[in-house]
C-alpha cells in the first residue's frame, strides 16, 4: 500500500468516525501527543493566531468529544464527509505529511443537506507497522471560518 | 491492487455508469443474486423498514431501469456522484464489506446545478479473479429522505 | 503504483494548486504539446463546437494564466476542488486516458462557500518513468454552461 493511500485510509476512518457520531472512536485516531485545530484559511494567510479550534493535546481533545456530547443536545444535526485523493507533502522519520481537500455536508432535523464547510486537511501523521497511521497533528484549514452552525464542532 | 482500491474502482464505475445515464451498463455492475436498497439515515436507526427503493435480486433492479426510461421523460436532469475512499469494514470468504460516502448532485434543465443527497455506501462486494468485483449487496443510507425530486432515482 | 492511482495523484495536484492559487506550477502539470477545454456536458451531446475554454497548446494557457491573474483583481473567490477516483478508459502506448469526477466549490469575499461547478473530466495522461504524468489532453465535461461566475476560470 502506497503512503497516499495510508492517508487516505486514515482520512477515511477520520470522516466516518465524526460522521457516524462516533467521536470516542475518533479520538482513537490520534497520538497522545497530538495537536487539532482548525483555522480559516485567511487566518492561516493573515498569520493571525485566532483559531476555530485549538487542541494541543489529547487530553484537551477529550475534553472537547465530551462537551460535544452535551452541546449536541442543543444543535441536532448529522455530518457527511466526502475527501479528496490525499497528497505526500513531505516524508520524514515516521512522520508524513499529507494535505486533503474536503467536503462537509450537514443534515438539519427539517432533513435538508447543505454544504457545511470546505477547505483542506494537512496532517503529520504517525506512520505504524501493520497498523493505521496515527494522526500526530491536523490543521483543517476552512475556506471561510463564517460557519453556521455551532463552532466547536470538528470539521 | 488493495482491496480498499478494488472497491474504490467499483464505486467509480457505479457512479460513473449513472451520471452517464448508461443504466443497462450499471445493471451489470450487479451480481444476479443481488440486493438494492435505499433507506434514510433516520429510518434504519430507527429500524423502520420503510425503504425508498428496494430491490431483492437482479430482476427488480432490472424492472426499476424499465421504468426509469419512461420516468426520465418527465423528470429530465443529470446528475453526477463524487465518491469518498472505501473503507473495508469486514472480509470473508469471497465476500469484501466496504463503506464509502457520498455527494450526489443534480443539475436540472434551467442549468442549475444543486446537492441532491449525501449519505454512505455500504456494499457487499463479491470478488472476482482478475475483474471488477460485483455488487451482491448495497445498501445506500441518504442523511435524508426529503430528497427534492423523483424518489425512484438510483443514488 | 496502479495506473488509476497514478492519475489520482495528477488529478489530486491539479486540484490542490488551482486551490492554492498557485496557477504557475499548475501549469507545470501539463506536456508542452497539451490541449484544455472546457466544455458543457450538453454542448458536447449536442456536438457544438463551443467552448467555455479553450487553449490548444501550452502558450495559450500560459496566456490564460496572465490574464486570470490579472481577472482575480475583480473577482475575488478561492477554489475548492474535491475529485473522484479516476477510471481508467484506455491505455495506449505511454498514454492512459482516464475519468473522474468532480465538484468544485467557490468561496466569496462575504465568507460564503457554495458549489459552483459540476462535472467530469476526461484526461489523456503521458505516463513517465518515477514522476508524475504529465498532462497532454484536458476535456473538463461541466454538468452545465450556466456557471455563475467569471467564466475564464480554470475549473
Amino acid at each position: 500500500v502506497s503512503e497516499a493511500a495510508q492517508a487516505d485510509d486514515v482520512l477515511a476512518e477520520y470522516g466516518a468516525r465524526l460522521d457516524e457520531d462516533r467521536l470516542e472512536a475518533w479520538l482513537d485516531l490520534f497520538d497522545e501527543d497530538c495537536d487539532y485545530k482548525i483555522v480559516s484559511r485567511e487566518n492561516l494567510r493573515r498569520e493571525l493566531p485566532l483559531a476555530l479550534i485549538w487542541c494541543e493535546n489529547k487530553h484537551m481533545l477529550r475534553d472537547r468529544v465530551v462537551s460535544l456530547r452535551q452541546a449536541n443536545i442543543y444543535n441536532i444535526h448529522t455530518d457527511r464527509h466526502v475527501i479528496g485523493r490525499s497528497r505526500v507533502i513531505e516524508r520524514s522519520a515516521g512522520i508524513l505529511t499529507v494535505e486533503a481537500s474536503y467536503a462537509h455536508f450537514q443534515t438539519d432535523q427539517e432533513g435538508v443537506s447543505r454544504l457545511f464547510s470546505v477547505g483542506v486537511y494537512r496532517d503529520r501523521l504517525l506512520l505504524r507497522d501493520g497498523g493505521l497511521p496515527l494522526i500526530r497533528q491536523k490543521l483543517v484549514i476552512a475556506d471561510t471560518a463564517a460557519i453556521p452552525s455551532l463552532l466547536s464542532t470538528p470539521i
